[in-house]
C-alpha cells in the first residue's frame, strides 16, 4: 500500500475544501487527472440509506453485533456499497450525464461511521468514440487524517458526454 | 445472454413474493443455491439516495436529459449503485453479519425509476476459514416482466459468519 500512502501525502499537501477539486485546473480532461473530495457519512444518512437500499446487516446498525460479530473494533460501519457511491457522484459532479458502464470494488478496511473518508478517481486512459468518451478511471478511498489507509480500491469504466471539466470547486 | 434468460425463465415458473426468496429450503447454504428479490424504486427512493450519495448527475432526474444527454429512451434511470445496493442487502437479509469483500459490476442496460427488477445471487463456492464462510456469489439483476433482459451483472465475494440460511419469506 506504499505507493497510494505515498499519493495521499502529496495530495493533502494541497488546501483540500469540503467540496470537489481538481489538482489543476485543466479545461478538458487528460490520463493522469485526478479528481478527490472528502466526505463523512452520518448516522442519519445511514439510516436513510438502509431505508432505500433495504440493507438492514446490524453490522451497520449496532455497535455491539458489528464488534462480536462482524469484527470491526470500532462498531458500525458504513456500507461498502454507499461509500463507493461516491465514486460516480465525484465523476458526475465534474462531468454531468456521465454514464456509468463499470465499476470494481475490492473493500480493503472499514469506514466507520462519522469517519472522514477521501475519496479520489484518476483517469488513467481515455478512448473517443464517435460522440462520447470512455474514460478508465482508478478508483480508491482513504480513511485517516494523519496516517492515512485504503478502504476501498477499484477502477470504473464511464462513458463520458465530453471532457470538458466542470470545476465545482 | 441465452443462459440468463433460460434461467429467468426458469426462476419465474417459481411463485414469487415481493420478499426474498430462495429457490429451495435448505438449512445451510451450498454452492448453486440462488436467492432473489423482485423490488422497483420509485421517485421519491431515488430523491432520497441523491440526498445520501451527492450524486445529482441529472440522468437520474430529468427525463429530457437522460433522453438527450445520456441516450436512455424512457428518461430517468435508477443509479446503478443503488440497484447494485441490493446484492449486498439480498445476502445480509439472509446471512446477518455478512461482510462484502468485493464486488464487480458491468452496468449492462439501464433501470428506469419505477421500474420493476429482479436481482439473483447465486453461490459459485465456499470456502471455510478458522471461523468464517468465504462465498462467492454470481450476482445479476433483470428487468422486464415477459421477455426479460440482464442490466447487471457481476460477482462478489462476501464472508459470512455462518452458513445458516436465515429464511426471510
Amino acid at each position: 500500500m506504499r505507493p497510494f500512502m505515498r499519493q495521499l501525502v502529496a495530495m493533502t499537501a494541497i488546501p483540500l475544501a469540503r467540496s470537489k477539486t481538481t489538482t489543476a485546473a485543466p479545461s478538458l480532461l487528460k490520463v493522469s487527472d485526478t479528481l478527490h473530495e472528502r466526505r463523512r457519512f452520518t448516522d442519519g444518512e445511514v439510516a436513510a440509506y438502509v431505508g432505500v437500499s433495504g440493507d438492514r446487516n446490524p453490522v451497520h446498525m449496532d455497535d455491539a453485533f458489528a464488534r462480536d460479530v462482524g469484527g470491526f473494533e470500532h462498531g458500525r460501519v458504513v456500507h461498502g456499497m454507499l461509500v463507493a457511491s461516491l465514486f460516480p457522484a465525484l465523476i458526475a459532479a465534474h462531468f454531468p450525464g456521465a454514464v456509468y458502464a463499470r465499476q470494481t470494488l475490492k473493500f480493503v478496511a472499514p469506514v466507520y461511521v462519522g469517519e472522514e473518508v477521501l475519496v479520489q478517481v484518476e483517469a488513467l486512459s481515455i478512448r473517443a468514440t464517435a460522440t462520447k468518451y470512455m474514460v478508465r478511471f482508478a478508483t480508491k478511498c482513504f480513511t485517516g487524517d494523519g496516517v492515512s489507509s485504503l478502504a476501498i480500491d477499484g477502477e470504473a469504466m464511464a462513458v463520458l458526454p465530453s471532457l470538458h471539466l466542470r470545476d465545482n470547486s
